[in-house]
């Protein structure tokens, strides 16, 4: 089987056995003008994994392996907005509001949707999710099982939060977990830092993380 | 409402449908000669949550409130342990084997059994749980329902892995989460210090912590 250099150890890449997973590449998380932004987040910071990210995905699909798209949102009716995240901190801005892109964190609106450089293709599994981990009511699992994936590298924003929940409960389930360093941003980078640190300490607790170049190099 | 001071925000106390939950105060995580310390993990690192977590649990009992504890653990037939998670890294002990407490991570074994101080009541719920979050593969979802708890006071070991994966989990599931700083601790104190920050940054983006002499207060 392949090995990529990774951190705390080499990682096997069961190669028809992976998926990709890139972890809410959205417009309001992203953009300048977007709800992050206005939120006053320093979005200059999640720039750098826009284009480490597109390589993985041309490379994944060259190889025909499966490319997964999740987006944080809430229905138009907010059915599925807890009280607790719509109210905390009696914010002037909420999510289902009218913001810059449309209503905020609303499925279908612009804001909520993918950043062109990143579009899933209309093959690729989306996956809409009102929490921060893809498995909260989600239909990942499913997906997961029925291809027969045991491996997924991570990519996406943010590192601490969407993308290491998710990450933490895919380990849960068994899954074998690779992040990539640089196709995961922060809006705070030593939050990203001590995040790769935490998720490969005690033996890789949690998975792995690798450089794009060493799995980019497996892909050829 | 009784209001606790607290990060990023002051917390509404809502006293009657708030619960402790005590996360994996486990021998094998915090004594000597225990599973961590067999495999160099700093175990004074994670002594001083021992006494302020038993204060709490005296103060939610005192006011009839509920107290909840977890312990991460495997069936003793290992059907529920990921082979991934035994696997990883090639250890020369592994879960399942027999270490210095019983079997290792077996549920019913001495050293998966919580610590003498902190120990449960025969009237508290237990949740035996195979991974890091509480809420995969347990009751405590419906207990939670059944009883109308909205409000959840964190406290265990250790803060970046299963108190932090328990907490963003209750948050997608739109619980009201609060951190009792002096009442977890980690391996790695400067991973307890990166997350208590990260889980209240962004205006509490998964919730709140607090000093438990604030708490305590309140609960007089």
């Amino acid at each position: 089987m392949p090995i990529v250099k990774a951190k705390p150890f080499d990682f096997e890449l069961n190669i028809n056995h992976t998926a990709l997973i890139c972890i809410d590449m959205q417009r309001d998380f992203i953009m300048a003008g977007g709800f992050a932004d206005t939120l006053g987040n320093k979005i200059a910071n999640v720039q750098s994994c826009i284009p480490v990210i597109a390589k993985l995905q041309e490379a994944f699909r060259r190889n025909t392996l499966p490319v997964i798209h999740t987006k944080e949102c809430h229905k138009p009716d907010l059915s599925d907005l807890p009280v607790a995240k719509r109210n905390r901190g009696n914010p002037s801005l909420r999510i289902g509001d009218r913001g810059n892109l449309g209503r905020i964190l609303i499925d279908g609106e612009a804001g909520s949707d993918f950043i062109h450089e990143n579009y899933p293709r209309e093959d690729e599994l989306v996956i809409s999710k009102p929490g921060k981990d893809s498995f909260y009511r989600t239909e990942l699992l499913d997906y997961l099982y029925t291809r027969n994936i045991g491996s997924l590298v991570f990519t996406g924003v943010t590192t601490e939060v969407c993308v290491q929940t998710t990450m933490r409960n895919a380990n849960d389930r068994g899954f074998d977990c690779l992040l990539v360093e640089d196709g995961t941003d922060s809006y705070f980078p030593e939050f990203k830092e001590m995040t790769l640190r935490s998720l490969t300490s005690q033996g890789g607790i949690v998975g792995y993380t690798c450089k794009s170049e060493d799995l980019l190099e497996m892909l050829k």
